[in-house]
């Protein structure tokens, strides 16, 4: 029998100067939960973590306003199980509408399943995979390195030095933003080919900036490469234009980080044209209500031919990694530079040739990563 | 020459004991703001209000944390134009996600155009019909009176008092909520048609509440009485249900209330199945971001075969009243007993055979509506 005895709450900035075709993210934020559970464990109470991803703000009005207060009203009945928790917290709010309630819904979710992975004493992946997938835990994620950012100033070698570095650090696989214009980034591309060597070891992202033209333009240019994906060419709820696109190139493209519920997901694989033998869907738990509602994306996925290996979602954060190993995910986002302490794994297990392994405490695994744990600690005062 | 010099935001409850078939509002609220411009008439500061609809909640943190401080740091060059303000608005915010900052800026951009009306001294649906519709305005406006609510023990005698209040009150056509069941939603609309007589004067709103069978279960049972329309019978963003039950009901289908930008609406006018010679958008500019998309919204329809008169917003307020007569749309909602003082029109145009007339003060027309611009002025303290 456990209950939550404290919820705090709290933004953190994770402001940083570097841009993707649509914003920069100099203002960016993230809210930071806790709940305090009225367990004990090693003298310190047990406590459950959550944050937002990146690329949305900190929905901390919200949490305040809504979210916080239906949780605080949930009754528990000692059991702490984030699906009937979750109903609660979405009593009473409409249909449609999916966006920014759902980061905040995401990260009390995070939160409650590190709670409850606390509480049975696994590490979460565990827990999941005990769940839904008969307890098979995949050892290690795939994971490709997340940068290639426009910076004021940074130049071809600039790339080139970063690209170097995520190779260094065991990435197979790098990613770069694309956008500006095919003037300034086929150079770039090329640039970034230099440094990892095969196509299908760069993946391109365009953040939703193109119109069908555009976004044709661009796959023109980019086939001769066989590049590992084509990301979010065009907004992310212009369906017609992913399927149109898929006419015009060949080869894999990736989106979804945009679609924040399981209705939109199932509209992106109604209309979208997405292809399972090549199409990877990136919908981010962590800004799409949580496990929770994931877990109803995934379990759509056969209906349209794709599986769970389809799916490598946006954030670079351990929320997804556990997903990832639990339930038997494609891989996984990781940020090598950028959004910390919230982006990466555990200072356990180091990268190696864009496969990083598991965690080994229980929960999400934020107790084996120093600097988030202690922001974590310190933003929430536990 | 004319600026800004003060932004004021409350929360201010709109709670009532009615539910729909998806949500009860006992915690409903609304934002309402105040831009206090330079400009004096007078003696008193001129000043643009703005306040959400109905349905989702007060985005208070998501003013206070975003949307206010990036107006604030607009540069308005002297003139109140709300087109380039809500750029600045939207700025460094991803694309996708269309939901609660959708409210916000709906907020601030009713703000916007009631003070930019104000400053050109003409009622707002004057200025939109000079921008951009050769200044023709509709004299009057179709309004339907939106209400039929469930409520811990109305009984069908109370439900046809109700209806009957409307026409009392000038209302042709009715609403009435549906979706709890059959059993108890057939007596109820048998009950409303006793007092409105034709089903041309009623309207049912599922609230998308429906899956697939039950929308078709309802639409085989209501298709003898040939009602006004058919209301948001699934999911808001299960376009393919939407579709499909047109197979099954030829009569006239209303949807798009919960629908929040362009997009979204764009893709209930691709794969919807709506038709334009009988079906009807509900599409809410006061949740969706504002006039300045909501004109978006209305450029798009010609490509899908509709026109501005296939548009009946959902909200029951002076902004669409506006919007409604200056470009010719369809008609507006109406919300005799609820929502107050948010909902409904000028003191001075009582509704007459589902007409009403238009305010002749500048700006929204919230200054000839007593209760209104009391609780607008109270909760600002302008």
């Amino acid at each position: 029998m456990a209950s939550i005895v404290d919820i705090r709450c709290a933004v953190v900035p994770i402001a940083s100067a570097i841009s993707n075709a649509y914003i920069d993210f100099s203002k960016m934020t993230a809210s930071v939960v806790a709940l305090i559970s009225d367990i004990q464990c090693d003298g310190r109470p047990v406590i459950g973590y959550g944050f937002n991803s990146n690329g949305r703000y900190a929905p901390d009005g919200l949490l305040r306003e809504r979210f916080i207060p239906r949780l605080q009203g949930h009754d528990f009945n000692g059991i702490i199980d984030p699906e009937p928790a979750w109903t609660s917290m979405m009593s009473n709010e409409k249909p449609g509408g999916h966006g920014e309630r759902s980061t905040a819904v995401g990260v009390l979710d995070m939160a409650l399943w590190d709670l409850a992975a606390k509480l049975e004493d696994k590490p979460l992946y565990q827990l999941i995979a005990d769940k839904w997938r008969d307890g098979q835990v995949d050892d290690s994620v795939f994971v490709y390195a997340a940068g290639g950012y426009y910076h004021p100033g940074k130049d071809l070698s600039a790339l080139k030095a970063e690209m170097q570095s995520y190779r260094d650090r065991g990435y197979r696989v790098c990613k770069m933003k694309i956008g500006n214009s095919l003037e300034e980034d086929i150079p770039r591309i090329e640039a970034a080919l230099e440094v990892v060597g095969a196509g299908q070891n760069l993946a391109v992202d365009a953040n939703g900036r193109f119109d069908l033209d555009t976004a044709i333009a661009y796959a023109e240019a980019m086939k001769q490469y066989d590049l590992f994906w084509y990301e979010e060419a065009g907004d992310p709820l212009d369906y017609d234009l992913q399927r149109q696109l898929a006419d015009h190139y060949d080869g894999p493209m990736a989106t979804g980080e945009n679609l924040f519920s399981h209705q939109d997901a199932r509209n992106l694989l109604r209309y979208g044209g997405m292809r399972p033998d090549r199409d990877w869907l990136q919908i981010d738990c962590a800004l799409s209500y949580g496990l929770v509602e994931y877990k109803r994306i995934l379990d759509l996925l056969p209906e349209y031919g794709f599986t769970n290996r389809n799916c490598i979602p946006h954030g670079g954060h351990q929320m997804s990694l556990n997903i990832a190993a639990g339930l038997g995910l494609g891989g996984n986002e990781s940020y090598p530079d950028v959004f910390a302490p919230f982006g990466g794994f555990s200072d356990e297990t180091p990268v190696e040739d864009s496969q990083v392994g598991l965690h080994q405490c229980t929960g999400v695994g934020f107790e084996e990563k120093q600097n988030l744990i202690s922001t974590l600690r310190a933003a929430t005062e536990t």
